[in-house]
């Protein structure tokens, strides 16, 4: 089974479109508690609320290897139903993209990727081609404020005038041969989601941008789910993790992603933006 | 003592703008040589001949924690005298850059490190602002094919045409303010690379794409040199690496390295481009 048909089934399972940001970061976490207690706590007490956990590998590289330890056991802990996002935001040539694609779907194992398109084709093709039951978002309209730096600028691509990240949300349909392509859109920019889902009406959208970083539900979900009402999960990280920095985190995380699912629940349902 | 001050010693004590990709790669590497060890002997046949090494984590991290090990080991050993660029192309929103470059200048001890402009300048900054005596080296226009999908689009910004790769080129030199920015400009684009030192006279090069990708080394340094005959240093990885995969690989490296940095000094001189 692909990862998208996993992720459709945990979706399903959970009645959730909500993704949680496994990002242990020392200054944030309850003292005392180590990254991999922390993990599972949290695993724990959100595995029947989410449709996927999404690790982002920096929060892992800053304790070196025995970051990376906690992230392969992290991912090994994760309950098999749910699929595990690494995000990595990877990109390099061809010979070298094949590493990073044989460390985090071999080495890790996880079952989807966040990678950078700034390097075309043939950085992106070793995640998609040599392991087509893998999933892959492409980085199209990020959530932070230095997305407009490069993502707003207007290009010409096939004689048409677009923004970059438009050009990229193209790129990637056309790249998408074996359905295991998505995009990363970031919920800080629902005039950009909105055209986005107008462009691509089936790819599905990884979104981060809510809580901390200020992006709103109901414009998400509004903008961000296709006709069926489906094609979206919403990530949130900080919000979750560190509700409480006392020795009732689990029991506020979990509390937290009720929360959220709910709110997201609450706001979704087939919308025909035709009518 | 900042990066490229650092870098600028090297240069002149070895006579050399070679700088050699650590890229252990088992399947290229002598049969019964694990990358710790390969690596070791590479530095010990090259330390003299080189201005720097540049590691692409990529193929650390395929070997999972064990590799990470093996590449602080790598970085560790490396002569205090030579700087250490971490390729790495990382970049993600703000908190999460900080995290890449904690986890690349503090737990591996780099000197330098490869970032990806896409998400923009705060994606940038933390490497920046945060390590001023840190060397970030900003993908511009890259060696491999998929480098024109989207570098070579035609972007406006600030009401001039360019194409994207030269707009963030434009950037870079606007985010320069603490002199420890350079540029990735691959050697397979010797018109780019003409044109961008045209712009950025100032601006450190960092040159991948001789070799097995096929640059040309005259071309190279024909467009790339500053006007002092400066400004930048050309990275080759499997044409030294696996110049033989038999019980002499050190010697043949050591021989290979040589060559490239005679073949280059050979280019090298103060050109003025106006006459």
């Amino acid at each position: 089974m692909g990862f998208f048909a996993q992720l459709d089934a945990a979706i399903k399972k959970n009645n959730s479109l909500l993704c949680v940001g496994l990002d242990p970061n020392p200054s944030l976490m309850p003292p005392g508690v180590d990254a991999l207690t922390f993990n599972k706590t949290i695993i724990d007490a959100t595995a029947d609320i989410v449709c996927a956990y999404k690790p982002n590998l920096a929060f892992y590289e800053a304790a070196g290897q025995q970051g990376w330890d906690v992230l392969k056991q992290t991912i090994n802990y994760i309950p098999k139903g749910i699929p595990v996002i690494a995000d990595a935001k990877r990109g390099d040539i061809g010979n070298t993209s094949q590493a990073y694609a044989a460390a985090i779907f071999e080495n890790l194992g996880a079952g989807a990727v966040t990678v950078s398109p700034y390097l075309g084709l043939d950085s992106v093709e070793p995640f998609l081609k040599n392991y087509p039951d893998k999933g892959v978002f492409i980085l199209c309209r990020t959530s932070n404020q230095g997305a407009t730096d490069f993502q707003s600028l207007p290009v010409k691509i096939d004689n048409l005038e677009m923004p970059l990240y438009q050009a990229v949300a193209r790129k990637a349909e056309q790249w998408n041969t074996l359905n295991n392509v998505g995009l990363v859109v970031g919920a800080t920019y629902p005039a950009e989601m909105q055209e986005l889902r107008k462009t691509h009406p089936d790819l599905p959208f990884l979104v981060p941008g809510i809580g901390a970083q200020g992006g709103d539900i109901k414009l998400t979900l509004e903008t961000g789910l296709n006709t069926e009402g489906k094609g979206i999960i919403v990530n949130s990280s900080r919000q979750i993790l560190y509700a409480s920095r006392g020795s009732d985190f689990a029991k506020n995380a979990a509390l937290a992603a009720e929360t959220l699912r709910q709110e997201i629940n609450l706001y979704r349902q087939p919308c025909n933006k035709e009518n």
